[in-house]
């Protein structure tokens, strides 16, 4: 078998074309312009590309951008006091804090100053509560972009068995809720798993979110499976030097002989997470202006 | 194989009187009493004998208890008038509504209205979102009490395999996060999961929850496994005329000559949720006043 190649990178700029339809709509309709504040702390290399990706896709869908650059050594309070500034915006809809923050700075606690609402990464304790409770919140970007791909490539997933590798907060914790919302017999596996690969081959959708390149192999996979590659292990480039190359958790070349689809990396669920971004901001305006949500951006 | 009977009647005893033995040294060293406050609203029969059963055990283990009972047509707003009043008490430290409450009431809003802080229901957005995510917060009850009697028996859950069949708020999603926390790699199964049998039989660790009489036969329980029976139904005494008696979700006879071991069904895990109720308050009341919190009560 050959495996259907997953395009995440069209996908995503479809989902970001019809994120645009509708904010123009909003504009259009009700004179409102849905804004995204992205707080940056200090000078990472990685965040300043990150920051800046998001920013212009944002202004590219016609929403409005607010960036905050604050320096490394920002006191918590100093922070603290702008994200209240941002909470009481009316103008801003969506509120993160790029991550990782320099040390004298607590994660949590940023994340949990953040209206809960505007919470657009969905990683607060409220907004991991209401994912649990099958309640509606706003949900972590990345595992939502999966859940996308998954919903477009399979379509209806009850009882089929979902096997997710990870167990972050971040990602492979909200990504179980979600297919478990959508009638999967969820397992989720993490680094004391026991046999691994055999857990694996039970997956009709395997999801892998480690960090580990190519750890998955073609004969983890059940034939016919659908598999999402969310790890990303950046490498020196084995033939241009200086350069660098992206893998994946998967063995793609491996793996795409007996998967029946399967993300690549890059350009699989990578572009998803900034486009789950804007759906988040999109969403969480709607809300805060009690207009009807637009369908099918959200859990 | 004849399964080893988890007592936990026996075991529920023994943590009410190490409860006991806390309260009382909270209340010679620091003068203080924890207080668990209920609320009943309306009169339903079964709610009122089991209201009635948690008062009685507050008490024993040296607990203040504070029972209001509510008119079945008391307004939402009065109902939340007496929940700011606990919520605002300091000799009160837990605080939960007996459900069912009349169709006119929203169980949800009631739980929100509760100070997490004082949720020892555990059954709140924001408690649900602290478990998620692995903070410190109030676990649902009965999920607490299972995980006591398996850390009792099992030990050290690492690496294993365990099931949960069912995905309640109240029960099977909370069990699965804490048999996360013990590092075993969990399947939660349900209504839609195929094949439910072999999903079972992988399991090291089977925790049902779904409310079906005997639903569990043998050649579902991989031998030697540790099976956990939550399930309740009640039916007509095959005996005894006009009395009733209990199933669990497990087919105990035949299960139990596969199992490793087994809670029975009445004294295995029912008696353990009015103590991790307990246990409950008495962190919350350590919690509030700062105090060190008694060790093994928590998750
Ligand atoms: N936009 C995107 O595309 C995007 C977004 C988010 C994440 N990612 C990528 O996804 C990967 C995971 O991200 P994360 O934030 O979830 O990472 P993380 O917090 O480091 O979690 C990694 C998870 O993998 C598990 N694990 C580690 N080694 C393992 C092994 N040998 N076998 C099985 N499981 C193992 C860990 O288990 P324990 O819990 O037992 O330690 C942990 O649960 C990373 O490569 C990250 O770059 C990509
Ligand atoms: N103190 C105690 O001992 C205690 C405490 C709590 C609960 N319980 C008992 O535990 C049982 C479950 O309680 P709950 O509150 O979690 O119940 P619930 O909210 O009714 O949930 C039942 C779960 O079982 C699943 N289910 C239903 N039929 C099934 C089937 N044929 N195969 C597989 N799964 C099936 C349902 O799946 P779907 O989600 O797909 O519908 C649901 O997730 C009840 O008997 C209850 O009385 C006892």
């Amino acid at each position: 078998m050959t495996a259907q190649i997953i395009d995440g990178k069209a996908f995503a700029a479809n989902l970001r074309g019809q994120i645009a339809d509708h904010v123009a709509r909003l504009k259009a309709d009700h004179g409102i312009t849905p804004g995204l504040a992205v707080v940056l702390v200090g000078e990472d290399p990685a965040s300043e590309v990150y920051v800046a990706a998001k920013h212009r896709q944002t202004v590219e869908v016609g929403m409005a951008s607010f960036e905050h650059k604050l320096p490394a050594d920002v006191s918590e309070a100093d922070l603290f006091a702008l994200i209240d500034q941002l909470n009481a915006d009316p103008n801003v809809h969506g509120i993160l804090c790029q991550f990782p923050v320099p040390d004298h700075l607590n994660e949590r606690s940023v994340v949990a100053r953040i209206d809960p609402s505007k919470d657009v990464d969905g990683l607060s304790v409220v907004n991991a509560g209401l994912l649990a409770s099958g309640e509606k919140g706003l949900v972590s970007c990345t595992p939502l972009g999966c859940l996308m791909l998954l919903r477009d490539q399979v379509g209806a997933m009850s009882g089929m068995e979902a096997v997710v590798i990870g167990r972050s907060n971040l990602f492979g914790k909200p990504m179980a809720q979600l297919l478990l919302q959508e009638n999967c017999t969820v397992t989720i596996a993490h680094s004391r798993t026991k046999e691994l690969a055999g857990v694996c081959r039970r997956a009709d959708i395997l999801v892998a979110a480690v960090g580990r390149a190519e750890m998955v192999k073609a004969d983890w996979v059940k034939p016919g499976a659908t598999v999402i590659d969310v790890g990303i292990t950046r490498i020196p480039h084995p033939e241009k030097p200086g350069k660098t190359k992206l893998l994946g958790d998967v063995d793609f070349a491996e793996v795409s002989e007996v998967a029946g689809a399967i993300t690549p990396v890059p350009g699989g669920v990578g572009p998803m997470t900034i486009a789950c971004l804007l759906a988040n901001t999109l969403t969480a305006c709607c809300r805060a202006h009690g207009l009807a949500e637009p369908e099918g951006l959200t859990a």
